[in-house]
C-alpha cells in the first residue's frame, strides 16, 4: 500500500520547484503567488493530458506541440495564473515568449528538452507578458526541493481555490522506494471529459514516456475525469507527468500508487469546488458495464437540482432518478434501490424504484455532514463506478457573478 | 400575422376550463389553487409529446396509453400541482383513480372517448388521491368558458411559478377566424428534450390527429424544446393539444400561429426560470446546419458559468467561446464572432475567436436589462437557431435547496 505524504512535487528525487508574485493582474494582491515553476535536474520522460474542448487556449496546443517534438521529454513546466491566455490577443506568440524566458532562466538547450507551459484565469484578455518575463529569472533563482517550495508552487496556480492542492504518495517497489508527487488547481469549469484544470505530477520512477503515458490516461480516466463541479469543460486542462528515473519500479505497482494519489486530488478538488459546503460522492452499482456506471454517477453528481438539494440537506431522491432517468443508460426504473449516506449513518429512501418511508430527522442528520455519499443499484449487473461533485451553493453563483472583476 | 389574445385554454370555441383547492399538499395555502381541469364540449381530435426521461411519471405512462386505446381522441386533461405522482407508492393505481374520478364528475364514458391526466411537484411520495376525489366533483361543476376560468386552470398547475402562463392567438385562415389557446407551468427541471413541464393546448381548428400531432411535434421542437432554465430533464413533461374541430384552416397557417403561440410561451417559461432575474436568448447563425446551431445554442444557455456571469452583468465572452467548444459540433474557433444585445444596444465583444478591446460601461448597461441576447456567429454556414434559457441566481439555489418542505 501507498503512504501518503502531506507535500507535493518536490518530493520524489530529482525535482526543484517554486511560486513567485509576477503581478499578471494589475488587481492581484500583492501577496498572491501567480507564477510556478516545476524542474528536474535533468530531461525526463514525459506524459501529459489536456481539455477535450473544441476552444483549447494557446499554452495547450502549444505544449502538445513541444511534446510531439521533444519526442515526449520534458524538463520544466512553468504555469501562471490570473489569465487563461485563451482568446486573447497576441495569444500564442505569448505562449511562446513564457517558454522561451524560462528555458533562457534555467539554461535549458530547446534542442536537448522541453518546457512546457500552462496558464489559468480570466479567458479573451491579452496576458501581461512583460509581468511574466521579468518574474521567471527571480523564480529561477529561487527554486528548491523543500516542502515549503512545493506549497509555493502548488499556491501560485490558484484562482479560486480556497486548499492548496499538494500531497505525494510512496511505495514500495523492486527493493527501492518510490514517490510520486503532485499540484493541482480546479475549482470552477470543472467537467468530467478531462477533470481538472491544471495539475503537475512529478515522479522517481523509471519508466519510459508511453509507459508513463498509459498510466497517466488510465489513471486519469478513473480519477480526474470523474469530477465534476459545474459541467463547464475548461478550455485551459493539462495534466502533466515528469519521470526522473532514478528507481525501477513495477509498473502495476506504479499505476496502483497513481491512480490512489489521483483519486485523493479528485476528492480534494471536488470537495473545494466554487463555493462547495458539502463533497459529493455517487456510486453506482450493479450496472451491466462501468461506462454505464459512469455515465450515470456523473449525471447524478452534474444535476443542478441534486446539487442544491445536497447545500439544503434535502433527501430528495426523485432528483436522483430523474438524473439518473436522462442520460442514454438502458436501465429498469423499477429495480432502483437509492440510498444516502455519511459518517453519521446510511439511510435507505428509495427502493425498486419507489419512495419508501423513512426517518426524516435522520436523513437530515445525515446530510448535514460535509462529506455526502449517494448509492444507487440498479439490480442489473455486476460493474460500478464512483464520481465526485459538490453542491450548488450561493457562494457559487456569487463567485461566478463577477469573475472578471 | 396571428393576434396575440391575453387569455388561454377557454378561448378557441368549445372549451371549459377551471381551477380549485384540494388540498394535495397538506402544506398548501387555502388560497393556492392545485387542481385543474381542461375539458371540451365533444370529444377532441388529439395530440400528444411526453418527457424523454426513461424515469417516467405514473401520469405519462397511464396518458400515453390512453391515447393509445382512444385512438387519439381526448375530451379532458386533468392536472394537479403539489405532488409528481412519480416514483411514488400506488402511483399508477392513483392515476387510474384520478382519471376514473374525472369521468364519472364529468359523465364521460370512457368507451367513447378519454380523459388524459398530469401531475407535477415533489416526486416520490404518495399522492393524497382522496383530497383529489373529493374536490373533482365540486371543480366539474365549476367550469366555465370565461376568461377568469382559464386564468384558474392555469393558476392551478403552477408550483415555483411566479408567473401564470395563459395565453392564445387568434388568426385567419378559409374565410374563418381560427383560436389557439395555452396554458403551461413550468419553472425548474426544465431541459431541452421536451422542453416545459406541462402544457394543454386547445383550437377549435378542424384538423385530424394525425396532422395535430405533426403540428405539435415540429413546433416543440422548435420553441419548448429549446428552453432550458438548469439542464434537468422532468419525469413529468406533458404537452396535450386538443382539436374541437369548429372551423377548417389551411395546415400551414395553422402551423405558423401555433409556433408563435409555443415561441412565446417558451419564453415566458424561460424568463420566470426559478430564481431568474434575466431571460437569456442565444441564437447561433452561420452554422453548416440547423442541428449544430442548435446544439451550441443549447451548450450556451445550459452553462452554469455563463448564466452566472449574466447575472452579474458580466460580459464574460470567454464562457460563451468555452461552452461552444465542448459539444460535439465541429467548428473552426478562429472564425467566431461574439455579440451581447439588448434593448439598451448591441457591443461586439470578440471576432475570429480572439476577444477585442470594448467599453466595459456599455457592455454593463446592456447586460444590466431584464432580455439579454449572445449572438454567436460562426462564419461557416447559413443555417441558426435560437434557444432560451435564464440566469442563475442566488435563489434558484435558495427554491431548489430546500424544495420539499
Amino acid at each position: 500500500m501507498a503512504r501518503k505524504l502531506t507535500y507535493g512535487v518536490t518530493a520524489p528525487r530529482g525535482f526543484r520547484a517554486g511560486g513567485i508574485h509576477a503581478g499578471v493582474k494589475s488587481s492581484t494582491p500583492e501577496d498572491k503567488l501567480d507564477l510556478a515553476l516545476v524542474t528536474a535536474e535533468r530531461p525526463c520522460e514525459a506524459a501529459a493530458v489536456f481539455t477535450m474542448n473544441r476552444v483549447q487556449a494557446a499554452p495547450v496546443k502549444l505544449s502538445r506541440e513541444i511534446l510531439a517534438k521533444s519526442g515526449h521529454k520534458l524538463q520544466t513546466v512553468v504555469i501562471n495564473s490570473g489569465n487563461a491566455n485563451a482568446c486573447a490577443p497576441n495569444d500564442m506568440e505569448n505562449a511562446r515568449r513564457m517558454v522561451r524566458i524560462t528555458e533562457q532562466a534555467l539554461g535549458i538547450d530547446a534542442a536537448d528538452c522541453a518546457v512546457a507551459v500552462a496558464s489559468t484565469g480570466v479567458i479573451g484578455q491579452e496576458l501581461n507578458i512583460e509581468a511574466i518575463e521579468k518574474a521567471v529569472p527571480n523564480l529561477a533563482l529561487a527554486l528548491a526541493m523543500s516542502e515549503v517550495s512545493a506549497y509555493k508552487a502548488a499556491e501560485a496556480i490558484m484562482t479560486t481555490d480556497t486548499v492548496r492542492k499538494s500531497l505525494a504518495v510512496q511505495y514500495n517497489s523492486l527493493g527501492n522506494t518510490i514517490t510520486i508527487g503532485a499540484m493541482a488547481k480546479g475549482s470552477g469549469m470543472i467537467h468530467p471529459n478531462m477533470g481538472t484544470l491544471l495539475c503537475v505530477l512529478t515522479t522517481d520512477a523509471d519508466l519510459p514516456a508511453a509507459k508513463l503515458q498509459l498510466a497517466l490516461r488510465n489513471a486519469v480516466d478513473v480519477t480526474l475525469n470523474r469530477v465534476s463541479v459545474d459541467g463547464d469543460m475548461s478550455t485551459n486542462d493539462s495534466v502533466f507527468l515528469l519521470g526522473s528515473g532514478y528507481y525501477a519500479t513495477q509498473y502495476d505497482e506504479f499505476c496502483d500508487a497513481l491512480t490512489g494519489l489521483l483519486t485523493s486530488l479528485a476528492r480534494m478538488i471536488a470537495s473545494d469546488g466554487e463555493g462547495a459546503t458539502h463533497l459529493i460522492t455517487c456510486t453506482v452499482k450493479g450496472a451491466a458495464d462501468e461506462y454505464d456506471a459512469e455515465t450515470l454517477a456523473k449525471s447524478v453528481i452534474n444535476s443542478s437540482l441534486v446539487k442544491a438539494a445536497i447545500f439544503g440537506a434535502d433527501a430528495n431522491f426523485g432528483r436522483v432518478l430523474c438524473a439518473i432517468g436522462y442520460t442514454d443508460v438502458d436501465f429498469d426504473p423499477n429495480r432502483v434501490d437509492v440510498e444516502f449516506a455519511s459518517s453519521e449513518g446510511s439511510i435507505e429512501v428509495c427502493r425498486a424504484g419507489h419512495g419508501i418511508a423513512f426517518n426524516e430527522a435522520k436523513a437530515k442528520q445525515i446530510l448535514k455532514e460535509k462529506e455526502i455519499e449517494i448509492n444507487v443499484h440498479l439490480h442489473l449487473g455486476q460493474e460500478a463506478a464512483t464520481c465526485w461533485g459538490c453542491d450548488l451553493t450561493y457562494d457559487y453563483v456569487k463567485i461566478n457573478g463577477d469573475y472578471r472583476s
